[in-house]
């Protein structure tokens, strides 16, 4: 009867500063996918039970019993804070009661997410976003024992691994390198409170910011060859390949992976760049170092919240099989669509 | 009779820039230290074959047979290369044949050091230096699980340990923060080449060389008032703080120990602004680091290096006797005083 205990659904949340998803999958694959806004009002307690129905939802949709979802992971955007022993965030973008929060609709200053998530799921494992997109490339990419995982978006965040292992720090927040100093230039402020970090110069949100556009626009003009869209588009890809070489002096990486709309849509300008930033230094270090987009696609940080939770037995399953390329996806009636 | 298989001894080397030091250590702890000035003429095996000398002269001293030393741990400066799978280093302070060794009377572009020092020692253990120290501040300080160490001397380098394990990775190199770029100024050359990383502001060849007076100088100016000292000393704090901060950021980091005779000798000067720039940042990834110097002393790197191949129980007998603050010391006949 130990078959019993295996579950007969796993959910994933992906939990981020503008949407947040959920995901239900068996031992086929994923099943569905729904994704919101995420909440700005409320109570701190709101995100985390915004995912709770969201899950709810899925199963609706689905016709399945809420009870048969046996565990939950969870990839949030961060950092984290321990209170009481329970994982909670302190997401700038999210929390509107931090130093540089005045635009946000709220007083937050720590959402909790694990207290609010074990009320009803007795396994929940959170891990940060990047953490569980690296999860997913170790589990079903190709990402070998040194490498990291990347996403260039609204912010910029890093999962990182060394000897094999996934780095999880004193409170889960190894991989906050968007946050690492990188000019002493005042100018480019970033939501955390720094000046000068690589998210406050090229993140989704400040980057290109002085010429008024949309970031696609920018791309769109850089493309053309418009000469002031072109010096930010690569100054921005020198900020992002310096970043990435910083990493590889610190960790001795072997493989980076990135993810990211800002890298997605436009990796044909940016990869040379980024490129020779690497290459052209000291080649003890960073001979060798290989420069993908991850191999997992949009789904990379759903599939590495499953990857937290999923049974070995499914693994090694999914790793043959690869049911996420052809997930059936919907939207919820309040949600906006699911593509970026 | 299993007991036979014990080393009678083991010995230490801590391969280094500008200095070479053998150790010897059998069960009662710490027996003996020889430092000499690193070679740099002859072939490429010159500095391996050094070191093998000076434990053979530590053993004369001793009046031991060189055949009863069992295991070599090694501490070197770095970067490491794996040539047909045997570790060297490439280090731009030693390797006159490297774009920036000019001033170097030699051409090597490699030391081998694993394949000449396996000629005498079946177990031979090789870590960076600063990867050594923390081994041995893991094992006889109180490095707690998320720690690191670093070193400010002449170069500037670093031992990272993430989740209670020490970083490794491709090749050996995690850790070399030196080489972290800091600003986009072209001013500060290292000699690995890069400009504007930590090594090539505020390492010890290079931090306020336009002051034209050797670093003591300046930190006795500093001292005493003189305002161009100042600012420099506190600049170099900046940047050192500001480093630390982004090896916070980037690993979780709880506890960062120190060592190196730029900071062993003014860290009354440089902690409150070093302090300052982790304590001013993000409370959800800096609150609670701490900084302090090593705790084992200038004997951080050779003890480490013991550590890399000390019997288990002699490592938990020399936590409790910590024989290594009563080590008799020596300097070998053609060696430099072995103070900094």
């Amino acid at each position: 009867m130990s078959l019993d205990l295996l579950p007969h659904c796993i959910a994933a949340l992906d939990i981020g500063g503008t949407k947040i998803a959920a995901s239900i999958a068996d031992a086929s694959g994923p099943l569905i996918r729904l994704v919101e806004p995420t909440r700005t009002s409320g109570t701190p307690e709101t995100v985390a039970r915004q995912g709770l129905a969201l899950v709810d939802a899925c199963c609706a949709r689905l016709g399945r019993d809420p009870a048969t979802v046996g565990a939950l992971g969870v990839s949030s955007c961060g950092p984290f804070e321990l209170r009481d022993g329970a994982a909670g965030i302190v997401p700038p973008n999210l929390c509107g009661g931090l130093p540089n929060g005045d635009d946000l609709p709220n007083d937050w200053t720590f959402l909790p997410l694990e207290s609010v998530l074990r009320e009803r799921f007795a396994t929940v494992k959170i891990a940060n976003d990047c953490v569980a997109a690296l999860h997913g490339e170790r589990a079903f990419g190709s990402a070998p024992p040194n490498s990291l995982y990347v996403t260039w978006s609204t912010g910029i965040g890093f999962g990182l691994c060394v000897d094999g292992r996934i780095l999880h720090g004193k409170a889960g927040n190894a991989g906050h390198a968007g946050h690492m100093l990188m000019t002493e230039s005042t100018d480019a402020l970033c939501g955390c409170g720094n000046r000068g970090d690589l998210e406050a110069m090229i993140g989704g949100r400040n980057f290109g910011k002085h010429l008024g556009k949309p970031l696609p626009d920018i791309f769109g003009d850089a493309r053309r060859g418009d000469p002031a869209a072109l010096e930010v588009v690569q100054q921005a890809a020198r900020w992002f390949g310096r970043g990435l070489y910083n990493l590889v002096a610190i960790l001795d990486t072997e493989a980076i992976f990135i993810g990211g709309s800002v890298w997605q849509h436009n990796q044909d300008l940016l990869a040379p760049i980024v490129r020779h930033e690497i290459d052209s230094r000291f080649p003890a270090l960073t001979r060798g170092v290989s420069v993908q987009g991850t191999t997992l696609g949009e789904l990379v940080t759903d599939i590495g919240a499953f990857a937290l939770v999923m049974p070995a037995g499914w693994m090694a399953d999914w790793q043959v099989r690869r049911p996420w390329e052809s997930t059936r996806s919907a939207t919820a009636p309040n949600a906006e669509p699911s593509a970026s």
